[in-house]
């Protein structure tokens, strides 16, 4: 071994965090640069633009104000937490609105690109279909390099105040920053809730009035929704995916944190523990910009080049950074054991991947099934996806499964109970679970990016139809559009399976808090009623949780039905493309839709950890934590893959199978795929962000759970 | 306290468990009598009635020559882990064949009496509505009291092989009548799982051609799968049912014994402990029987009086059991605390099915709403549908929850790790949670009844409709299905709570178990990886298990929507009434597609826990069985009442709201209605069972699964 491996003096080295930083967020600046270059196109489509970055703005802004005032609420809530001793120190509440702060700003940085993005690729793919994916994909790239630079910039900034101004040690650190995730978190979650109910009412809404009764086709100027169905794509798809994606990425490295310096403790290789997540994200941020540099097209490539050249960016930043983990977890921990968790994490991401894309693509079997049973009508439909979505949940789990033992066992944990030092090799373990967290979001900079330029597409498809750029055009960006299909669900693999090992890191983060705090040993059994009480609470917050953004969609989308139907009937010409619509109280509906039914579902992710951790006490709240983890876990890849099924088999339809557009099984797919756009892009992503959510609340608030419940339980 | 109580000499008693066997099935056999001499009606009436007879019976003995060939396999397999001393003794494969025959036995004589009494039921509606009841009512009593009598028979007369033949001891006889459950169990989810794939498949093919594209009524007798529509019923909702219910019985009280035995392990009490709950399923037989003789109503009764009978029957039966559960738990057991546990678990199950009803009654606003959102089509209705039951979850959790915590805390268990002898007050506490269910249980002969009476009405109806007897005679048939419809609420309250509870008692029986055989301690903590990825393998284990039974009556169906379509072109004179379709085929079709798709989703019940269980161990499969529980509960109460809520939408449609018969929201109510079929009589129910079949499967395969897995793991 060469001297000094695994032993390097590692607490000085954190600034490469913020180096890191400046890179991603530089790449971001230079990226935006090259999108604004690019001419937004006619008259015309600057106005619908503007129309849709107006919308957007609106929209974002009434919902931050919303949060801000929840925010404050908590903030305030937190402050009397600190002065009670109920919770450690002052920077808990500080960090708590920097995390929220971050994660909007991921998500407003995203929208304002993308609303800037989507004219100009417009206009772009007008000229080929190259310079359309060069617009959308660098505007993707500027919001997947602004959420990783945001991100090592919040966990270093607070790293080096903790450590510099207040002078703890890495235990303290840790234990602090893992409360840290509940801004970013809490954010997240209005986001993607808000966001997603705002776009999905606007989008059921305006195909049930538009496409279904009306008869005219999507993104149809005459259809008073269609601003709205825009708006939407950017405030939901793009918004809320910048604050969840943010929040997955710093929770993961904060939950690493704390199991490192739980798994050293005292030991100064805990430092060494904390900078391994840090050194992998950076790493993986200078491979994501390498791998930017490989996407670049022949002029008259097909679909199936341009989708090469996507999967050459990110395959190639994932091999690169795979490679360079390994001399990298050498010289920092020593350990080779750690780099195959961090590998079986990369792996398992791919894997998830590969099975989004296989369940829920239509060149694969299910989707083609599930487009046959459209032959019999809108039930055996509805019954075919909601039975695809079940089924797979199975893969995701196994490989899930497979990674946890892996990357436990690779990195020293144990599953014998006999071995004497069973606890301190299972410490070890579980910051593998940890570690192959990290390695799946290490290149998350180009995998957002082939994630987020997919919104841009779809909107630059609508300003297409909208301002008549031909047939040619709207073709163009709809292969822009289906290619980022593809290329999302690899990204879906990296979140949902990042969503589930960072949970359970954060789960047991919260046993190792509660322990130190009441200095005593806790009964987790499974055969302990309290615990299995938790689990049936948590499972059950699952479904509720599912319901109430389900059934938000559902009475947001209901009220702009009756809207367009009124508009309609009211205005006289809009059919005949005689008189504009009223676009701007669609988008005023969805807006106080989506803000009116987003507070319920996620002050329940505070609220009902607390309550029953207060009347039950902290054993529940362990087993609340492993209930909405593993329901959550595969209610989100039922709920996403029964959804994206009934989209393209919708797609696959079109393309003139079983009869094609307008045919009977046409219909019954559309019916598909109305059911499945709250499943897809409301419930199933919340549902990532939910199951931290639960966790990181739990942390932040066990003191004063385990004053309460002492108080009833004795 | 007056002397002796509490010490009384239990373990000569258990005669009594023979005593209320042999009650229960002489009353079941006067009530049979009693039906069999009502008039089956008219020639036509008896020739429909024969058909369905004939078809049932040759469902049924398919169904069982299939399962009796998958049962030898068992069989021999149990053998050989007996040979090899993987399972300690030679009764528990012969109690596996036991099991099966008395539960697929009580599904026989269900379906016997029911399909001998649905033709004398409509006779009987013919003449008045009290004595179409009175039939009905009667039909269902045989098959409860046939239930409740096979499984005290069956518990008595091993208990006393094994107690006087074998000699052995308390703990030694529960710890092997644990493990006899699973033949039950097994039989009943065939019974489940095939008899709700066939009938659902016919309902769903005869509805999707018949009502939907060809416009005829329900059980036309031009519809060529209407016989098989009515076979259906009998094999799903009633054998299947008795099956079903059969299992919940026997597993209650098997599981209630381990529990027992475990709380007061070596001493005499065990007996005491081991002695109530067969006491209070005796006194529970004899206070069902009474309250039968409550029901009986005036000419002229309204419907609401007719509720009212069977509602005055049942509490009065459960009103008694309760009180008379008092001075027994006193006597037997000396502890107060337990009788708590008992009243726990009777309350739970009312609140259970209270909500049951308010989420799928049309009386409650959760269902007029439902009904509302047909007004914008079948997506909202879906998503309307779905919502309601994921929300409809919280109620029962949170009363399973405290139903656990308080039957845990009566019968003298402790939440608090810190006193000394918290694991002696630990398995106290867990005998009150197998007691409860017992409880929730004691009143199945009357509940069965009022569940049971519901598809013999339904039958009524169709057999009415087919020959003729005018609108009159099947608005009366059509009045006891939907008085049916919400005493069954109340039903399924108690099973889907007596299944949560019996579930968590094996579990905590099987880590007893496993605890016996390794002689040792076991992390069954959360935090475990292996428990943890155990809980994951649970979840996913519901959402396919789930899956493969909904895509199963999907399959099936479709094959009928084939038929019945390719009847109406090729046979000439049909629609006119001139020509009788093939209805021998749709039967046919229904049996071989049932058969096929029942095999795979019940072998995973036994496949999957003893693989994970061979890999990752004994943990995990703790893990497991809490996993599928607390999902499959969850899911159950979820599917069930989706479907409950969206077959009452649409009944209330058809009562002339929204339109009535025929409009648009009626076409997206039946839509709805169809997707909820196999929710509410397939799966949901399934999923019962299959929670406590993957339990006695774990504890029946544990020596096998703790060699192999100490071979792999060390």
């Amino acid at each position: 071994m060469i001297k000094g491996v695994g032993k390097m003096n590692a607490q000085n080295l954190f600034w490469i965090g913020l180096v890191g930083a400046v890179i991603a967020l530089l790449f971001a600046v230079v990226q935006s640069r090259k999108v604004l270059k690019f001419s937004e196109g006619t008259e015309l489509m600057q106005k619908i633009a503007s129309s849709i970055r107006q919308g957007a703005n609106a929209y974002l802004k009434r919902q931050y104000s919303t949060v801000a005032r929840i925010f404050a609420v908590v903030f305030v809530i937190l402050l009397i937490l600190v002065a009670t001793n109920q919770l450690d120190n002052w920077f808990i509440p500080f960090a708590f609105l920097t995390g929220g702060i971050y994660s909007a700003l991921a998500g407003f940085i995203g929208m304002k690109i993308a609303t800037s993005s989507n004219a100009r690729t417009a206009h772009a793919a007008h000229e080929s279909l190259n310079r359309g994916l060069n617009v959308a994909f660098s505007s993707g790239a500027v919001m997947g390099f602004t959420v990783v630079g945001l991100g090592l910039l919040d966990v270093s900034v607070w790293f080096h105040i903790l450590k510099y101004v207040a002078g703890y040690d890495a235990t303290k650190i840790a234990q602090t920053m893992v409360m840290f995730g509940m801004g970013a978190s809490f954010m997240a979650l209005f986001a993607r809730v808000g966001g997603g109910i705002f776009t999905k009412a606007a989008d059921v809404g305006a195909d049930l009035v538009g496409k279904v009764e009306a008869g005219i086709p999507e993104d149809d100027p005459r259809n008073p929704a269609t601003i709205a169905d825009n708006v939407g794509d950017n405030v939901g798809d793009v918004a809320g995916m910048g604050a969840d994606l943010y929040e997955s990425y710093v929770g993961s490295i904060l939950a690493t944190f704390a199991l490192g310096a739980s798994a050293y403790a005292g030991a100064d290789k805990a430092w060494n523990a904390m900078l391994l997540p840090v050194a992998i994200a950076v790493v993986g941020v200078i491979c994501s910009v390498l791998g930017t540099f490989l996407i670049r097209t022949k002029e008259g490539a097909s679909q199936r080049d341009l989708l090469g050249t996507l999967r050459k960016g990110t395959y190639t930043a994932a091999i690169l950074a795979a490679i360079l983990a390994a001399p990298l977890t050498y010289f920092i921990l020593g350990s080779m054991g750690v780099y195959v968790a961090i590998l079986a994490g990369l792996v398992a991401g791919c894997a998830i991947g590969y099975f989004t894309e296989y369940y829920t693509s239509d060149t694969y079997k299910p989707t083609q099934k599930l487009a046959d049973s459209t032959e019999t009508g809108a039930a055996t439909t509805i019954i075919g996806g909601i039975s695809l979505g079940m089924m797979s949940t199975a893969a995701p789990v196994v490989i899930v499964g497979i990674a946890i033992i892996v990357s436990f066992l690779a990195a020293g944990g144990s599953l014998s109970t006999s071995s004497a030092d069973y606890a301190e090799l299972f410490n070890k373990g579980l910051y593998g679970i940890g570690i192959a967290a990290v390695g799946m979001l290490s290149t998350l900079g180009i995998t957002l990016a082939t994630d987020a330029y997919g919104p841009v597409a779809d909107n630059a498809g609508g300003i297409a139809e909208m301002s008549g750029l031909g047939e040619e055009v709207r073709n163009r960006t709809d292969a822009l559009d289906s290619l980022g299909n593809t290329t999302a669900a690899t990204g879906k693999g990296f979140a949902i399976g990042s969503a589930a090992l960072t949970a359970l890191a954060l789960l047991v983060s919260y046993v190792d808090v509660v322990k130190g705090k009441i200095g005593g040993e806790i009964d987790l059994a499974l055969t302990n009623p309290a615990v299995l009480v938790g689990i049936f609470v948590g499972a059950m917050l699952t479904f509720i949780f599912a319901a109430l953004t389900m059934s938000g969609v559902q009475r947001a989308a209901q009220s702009i039905v009756v809207e367009v139907r009124r508009q309609f009937k009211e205005i006289a010409g809009i059919m005949e493309g005689k008189t504009d619509p009223d676009y701007a109280s669609c988008v005023d509906l969805c807006t106080r839709g989506a803000l009116h039914e987003m507070v319920v579902p996620s002050l329940l992710a505070i609220v009902v950890p607390i309550v029953t951790g207060c009347i039950l006490g902290v054993e529940a709240v362990v087993g609340l934590l492993g209930g909405v983890t593993v329901t959550g876990f595969a209610m989100a890849v039922f709920m996403s893959n029964a959804g994206g099924a009934w989209d393209n088999a919708k797609k696959y339809i079109e393309s003139g199978k079983h009869g094609g557009k307008g045919s009977d099984c046409h219909k019954a797919a559309v019916i598909g795929d109305t059911v499945g756009d709250p499943f897809k892009d409301t419930s199933g992503p919340s549902l990532n962000i939910l199951i931290k959510l639960v966790s990181t609340v739990s942390i932040v608030f066990c003191g004063l759970v385990i004053s309460v419940s002492q108080f009833f339980l004795g």
